[in-house]
């Protein structure tokens, strides 16, 4: 849809209408009082919005159509659903991640991962590669921790979702998790994008912090053109002027995406908010609106912590807020399920 | 505290600290390995952060204590509590504020206001002026709009909030309305804030689209520190990058205002979202994270709404989302009352 | 131009035609490949773009022309050019505005304007009614604080400009001021606008700090329909997420509001960075946008100062400003004229 | 810095004191009249904030040492200056970069390069491969864009800037590039940060759109600790609520990063407004508020440009550019240098 400028010719207008047919597209007039706008009819993906921008006489260009398909409930009206290791995502069920930031050490995690169970939660997270913003920080065990992530498993039967960060580490830790995350600042790394699109493996992909909802699923339509069907989105806390916690919760996004898209749609409170006691709270906010699921950080000992310890809760605070959040899914009508598995 | 530059000479710390105690305060020196750090001690409103940080120097001073004092939960543990015409404010009871916009006619506001009572709500919203971004559009009935709103209390007994502009309308507003709502535009009119906080009618304060939770709290001392203790907060979703919605509802402001104030907190989700389909979405939510009430937009014909019909229920939909609230509200151990009035 | 869904029905399809014509407006339909898009012409104030939203079938609707009139190019193609007491705004020549953030004694103020004077400046700002976000910090002087403004005028010829922060404030501001300050706090406030709208004084508006450029032309719209054409435009740095600057200079809203508009353009260094330090830098950058003048805050003794005391500059820093910023109008092809006037 | 809350006890206030001398770092009590704050004292990267934070009785903890070392002028004061192929880059001259979003074709990468060096620009960039947010759109010619790349060097003498979007890209653009750069979506994609730390090309850096000043500076120091100290940083503008420009040029980060860091400071205004008709504006300011170059896209035909024609400069524009640029530098006494090759 070419808006023109008010005072636009009409050798301008003609000259626009020609370069929309010259592509092989259908230009549609439509004189308005004020101003005169053109439609274009066809397959869009021929021109660019920012060239014809550029023609004299045209003030904007408005796009009507989605930039997405694959995601979009109008190409698959029925949410996605599938299993992760023998957990359901995407249904009635309310799915809980836990776990800790970072892998620190074989007895930190395989603590938390018994705890994470034993509070009733679904499946361990923990990092083995770390995206940290100094480089002076601790990194991530790499390798080690995925083999310990991988033995959690083993033992408590808990699935496993750790953050890969470049193509090259996408086999290796495919090799060993069940759900490959990829974190906020790499939203966008269409290579990596493209990477996990070609594996297997679930992926769980979370919103860059200044991404808008549409974006993210741009950024799913990546993975989903390769041929991975198994993507779940979450909101994990935008960026705004506001300082009183670590990011905004944009709770809108989930009623938002869950009616644009059928893909799962879960939230992380830790970083939403940054802070334990508030963690809760939005957790129980976000099953309200309509989530599909929660990831959380917890860890045993969150003052040893060797990152995100502010948002870490106990294990004793995590086992409280899973109970208030099945209060909140029974009120509107879904479960947060029970194990049906023995630990090994 | 004054943080020095790391090259501070001794100076120029010594000029800082003779600048604080030249003022009546106390200086703490404190010296680290890369900076040194002075304490302020005594009362600090006897200088200005913004001149301190003009000292040879000095790198920056970083406020430690609130700069909010009646608001504060420190200043008072418990929540405030308060009766509206009959409606208890403040309590483990969550109010549900429903209307239209704007008051176009008697007609439409009693028909609104009938189905805002036979749903379930406690209160009755309408604008009698209107702030609007156009000179050229509605702007409100003015008196004869308060007029019809009292006219809709006597025969409904719902109390009514509706908002005030301009500290020359308090009295007039003040004579037909229990609550005095300022709207999100007026959050820092300063001279409005006196006026409220000098009636004995509640006050409905709406943050300010970019204002933080901290700000918030500062316009309500306004209000509280010239005697008018009833002030409700209500966040009503901030400006942000995405446009998927109108504004982002700003979810974590709920458990923080909550942790730092003993007012009520309430929440808009009509503004916060801009469209009908997530109101009840982000309704439930808001109560989920603990939320003290809602104020929401109805209108009986919203496809003839002279302002706000995208974001307006519809009656039947805003019974059900009462219904859906109230079970949220259970599941959280609080309550939504019934009415204990008759129609007059 | 109304967008209807893709699965709107041919009934859906007649409704929102039929909605439009109900209305006295033509609708003109036009089929695209996916969706379908209905035109609306004629006065599109007869209906509300929300209201048109509700309908079923229809996914949303995008305004094609400006909402606002007597503010844009469209309407006026020239610049608007005017004198305040004998200083010609507008023209090709730059205007400097200075002075403290506070009038606090008649000493400070008659300091600081004969340095405005010395430096170049071409106007002395002072508040006398003080925005604070703290109830307990200083309001500013009152009336006190205006006869010594005018005082100032009297003694050194330079126009006055000050804040106004109520309707009621008006008179009295008006009879002392050249030039009716309206600040970002109070940019939607409508009563206030109306106010200053019906005076015949100047109205330098500042941009709300969550502001669009074109609510910042909507608000200048409010004085123009009451009759006063002569509004300076002004912006003082928006609100984001950025902490290491009191708020983000938005430099581009310098030429977008040039081509929108024919009012004039000022920029204010002071608020839009907060540090003394930054000022000179962005005083240039404003100018070689194309600004067409400057406000900014100096004092005598910055670390004295009972307000922004961080951005004030020193006088000898001032009118190193003023040297630079001649350069680069030059550069231009613009002047910062002189002062053609001799002290009284 | 830890902030105790106002009532913390004796007991909290030990607890904390510990937790820093277990850790071998010092703790310095200073109790103020409302609030108890201890100092540490020692090598910070020894505790986490965060975990500090989770500690009985502790409000917050300020941290006041900066993140980032090699990249601050405290480490280095003099600016960096080094050689890109033959053109200075950090000294008082200003280099301007030019060229095409994307390389399209041999035809239109060679009249672009003949036009840069007419127009007096001194590096050529073009994208090979190309971040989109759509994986439908054209995602660059890869290793033959490449090649065309390396031919306009050889004919014109110009450097080539060219984006790589992952590690395992980096050898093959290094190859035939003499700056890489990292586009904003990249800025935190650590694994790509280290890889080109490693290598010995010179790094263009461009700021996340929604990263502050600092953040830009900790992913530079990822580029500095792997020792390659050639780094660029530049602003492309940010993600604000603004719709009237595709982003929001953040003219401030100029001038604070000029004084926080050594590294040489370059703008994009072609990103940082979306359109051509703001970009001379904006690039004027650039250089009055002090940054050291420019990087801007032109294009032959911006209306048949497969990417970011909107935003596209005609030769004769940019042309017109220069000399506009080279005004304002003069007016600051800087230079934007001729050309000292000739063509091959």
């Amino acid at each position: 849809m070419i808006v023109m400028r008010t005072n636009a010719t009409e050798e301008e207008i003609a000259g626009a209408i020609s370069y929309v047919e010259n592509r092989g597209l259908r230009a549609h007039l439509s004189r308005g009082a004020e101003r005169t706008v053109i439609g274009i009819v066809g397959d869009i993906r021929r021109v660019q919005k920012e060239a014809i921008e550029t023609l004299p006489g045209v003030d904007h260009v408005v796009r009507i159509s989605r930039p997405y398909k694959l995601a979009s409930r109008e190409f698959q009206p029925d949410n996605t659903e599938f299993n992760i290791n023998g957990v359901r995502v995407g249904s009635n069920q309310i799915l809980i991640i836990a776990g800790p930031c970072s892998v620190e050490s074989r007895e930190q995690l395989l603590e938390t991962a018994h705890a994470v169970r034993e509070a009733g939660g679904h499946a361990l997270r923990g990092g083995a590669f770390k995206p940290r913003t100094s480089p002076y920080a601790f990194q991530g065990m790499g390798e080690a921790g995925l083999e310990i992530l991988a033995e959690a498993r083993q033992i408590t039967g808990l699935p496993i979702v750790t953050e890969v960060m470049a193509p090259e580490q996408v086999p290796l830790v495919a090799k060993h998790a069940d759900v490959l995350q990829i974190g906020a600042r790499n939203m966008q790394n269409y290579n990596l994008l493209h990477a996990v699109g070609q594996t297997e493996r679930a992926v769980l992909l979370k919103r860059g912090m200044s991404a808008t909802a549409e974006e993210l699923l741009m950024a799913s339509e990546y993975v989903l053109s390769n041929g991975n069907r198994r993507v779940i989105l979450c909101e994990r806390g935008i960026r705004t002027f506001e300082t009183a916690t670590r990011n905004t919760t944009d709770i809108n996004a989930v009623p938002v995406l869950k009616s644009q898209t059928h893909l799962p749609v879960f939230l992380d409170p830790s970083h939403s908010t940054g802070k334990t006691e508030y963690v809760t709270a939005i957790a129980r906010a976000a099953v309200a609106a309509g989530a599909d699921g929660l990831i959380v950080e917890i860890h045993p000992h969150p003052e040893d912590a060797v990152s995100d310890g502010a948002q870490s809760m106990r294990p004793e605070q995590f086992a409280d807020m899973v109970r208030q959040v099945k209060a909140i899914a029974e009120a509107i009508g879904r479960t947060v399920p029970e194990h049906k598995r023995e630990i090994a």
